[in-house]
């Protein structure tokens, strides 16, 4: 089914992995369409409830695949004149999952390859990870709506010195200016990846974190905290009166684990999504 | 005057200590009616130069009493159609405030125990705290307006994981993510949060505090450094010609303490509130 | 050609000392106009590829001077009735810039001291720095669009508490909160500013530089990403098809530096500046 990544589910976790290791695994438009399908196959499926990307062999992404020369992928086009970002239209389709997704960065990540995780919820990191936000040593500049999306994720400042200089830099500082909320051994890597999957998938019900992703990504460009007042009042209105809600507060009471039923398929609220 | 919270006024600081020990100082409808009666009481009163926010007992607040078997309290509801989150409406209130305030978290704090510190400018916590946005556990959502104030505090990536997971966390973590700036002895808490306030209270002049207050809050959600210049320039152009700022050059130039005398009940500019 | 700044480039890099040690480079309105100027000239020479900032003597600045005995500096006006915050004015055209520009604090930075940095890409300081938004203290207000800059370098929190109480902090604290991304002794302050220009002017392209620049610092205040994809699509289109992005790709591919021609004044593209 895919040519440059591999899919399997396995305990609600889909595990994606780039599947290109003799290329470092870069990015090219295959990539693109592979990743975009399963991103829609992970937001259809209620046995996927959370999604991990992780690397084959010893690069996560090493960035856009230049065999061509240059760095002109021609990504999904909405008509002849307007040319599109192939890393944007990826960040944009990671930013409207339903379901939470962790990157596991096992080698190096640049450019793209570490752009692409930018939309993703949560980057843990291999002591083998180097990053990169190498465009201006490229003559290109950021792509992958990284100009949004890195310096809410680590500051205006870090992200200016990371993209101006465009040097790579290893793990630990990343972590250090939280890039990365982990860095571990290579081995430990999908264990605790999955170790947080799983206590997602374990713990909470799937219309609540589908609803709470999106309110939170949302929000992060919004004017004002009476946005949020206006959307949490429908989600607490709506989610209070289901199944799972009566189920918390059981569970919770029973100190027992929660037994959700309700599905992201069939049972987000109508006024789901909000931003339309 | 108040069922649910005492309040006391000594030193021009507001200590509001939430008072159902027995029940974990659970939130309810009754303890929403007297913060905003004691928020209405800080406001005016020029007595009151900073809020301190505590809990009795061993817990700050456990969240929404859940004795009625749901999430579903009524806020204050503007129609006959309108739900509004309770836990919202606090937050809105506490954003809208002239005078500082402080959450000095003595214990456990889940739920609208935590949400409602997050508009508040300072946090500090016990060790004996615990922090937890358990709302997707409960089958429920974020509430508060947590949607917009969390990610802004401590960061998009550190904000998804603990709302996705719903996890409870210690102390310790809240300080290493910024949700919190100390954690202190259980027997330091108070004092601390006191040294604070008094820093404020002993050294600055009221009206500077209220701009201040509400600049940097209403700035978080505006587009451009231009929005903050428009009101930035009437403010300085305004405080410069007031009797405080003739104060506070003349008290530095003497090496004294200043001696401010505006008043926040009589003494805000005509362009105060400018959002409106 | 300057009466309060020293402007001397070298290796590319414009260094600005501002140069009033008698009055520990008080800010005055001759001060503004000479920064406003080298900042024009940075932009236009094509020899200047990134700015450094420093003080002269023991201090970096000590706020605005306050010899005429209150803070009604005179701002650049635009019309008769309308009064414009200096600082501000300053603000704004350092946010404009199309070059980088790193902040070495030497010494005490208060008040326009320090916000005057804030639009700054990077800051670092000597272990003889500190800092203080003093505004309350001085009966007065945030400036130089502070409330904007301030909460989304540091967080709101710590915005908060260092606005509200007014008071001085060490270099260490500025560091521990992410004010400064480095404290250093005195006597590498100026190197390692130098160090950080030269690996940004010796590996980068111009004009990547100064569209990603513009971009970070204009996302910071874009409601969605889609806001980035825009313009990023716009740029990835245009600089793939230039000079400068063929010679990235050939010198990485040939493993040595890169010899980038493009220029900042003659080959900006069409839809620079976009937020115009």
């Amino acid at each position: 089914m895919f040519q440059t990544i591999k899919c399997d589910i396995t305990d609600e976790i889909m595990t994606i992995t780039l599947q290109r290791p003799d290329r470092m695994n870069a990015f090219n438009m295959e990539m693109l369409d592979d990743l975009l399908a399963a991103f829609d196959k992970a937001d259809e499926d209620d046995n996927v409830r959370v999604i991990i990307v992780t690397g084959e062999g010893r690069a996560f992404c090493a960035g856009a695949d230049l065999d061509n020369g240059d760095h002109s992928f021609t990504g999904e086009v909405e008509d002849d004149v307007e040319f599109r970002d192939s890393g944007g239209v990826l960040a944009l389709r990671i930013y409207d999952l339903k379901k939470p997704i962790i990157a596991a960065i096992n080698g190096p990540a640049v450019g793209i390859g570490i752009t692409m995780t930018l939309p993703m919820d949560i980057r843990i990191a291999s002591t083998q990870a180097k990053m990169g936000f190498v465009f201006c040593r490229r003559g290109i500049a950021p792509e992958a709506c990284s100009g949004w999306f890195l310096p809410r994720i680590v500051g205006i400042s870090q992200a200016s010195e990371w993209v101006l200089t465009g040097r790579v830099f290893p793990a630990q500082e990343a972590l250090d200016n939280r890039l990365v909320s982990k860095v571990v051994e290579p081995e430990e890597l999908l264990p605790i990846a999955r170790a947080i999957a799983k206590e997602i998938a374990e713990n909470t019900s799937a219309t609540s974190v589908a609803l709470s992703r999106q309110l939170l990504w949302r929000m992060l460009g919004a004017d004002h905290p009476a946005r949020s007042h206006e959307i949490e009042s429908k989600m607490i209105n709506w989610s209070s009166n289901q199944a799972d809600a009566k189920e918390g507060v059981a569970s919770f009471f029973e100190k027992r684990p929660a037994e959700f039923t309700l599905t992201v398929s069939k049972d987000m609220p109508s006024f789901y999504p909000w931003w339309e």
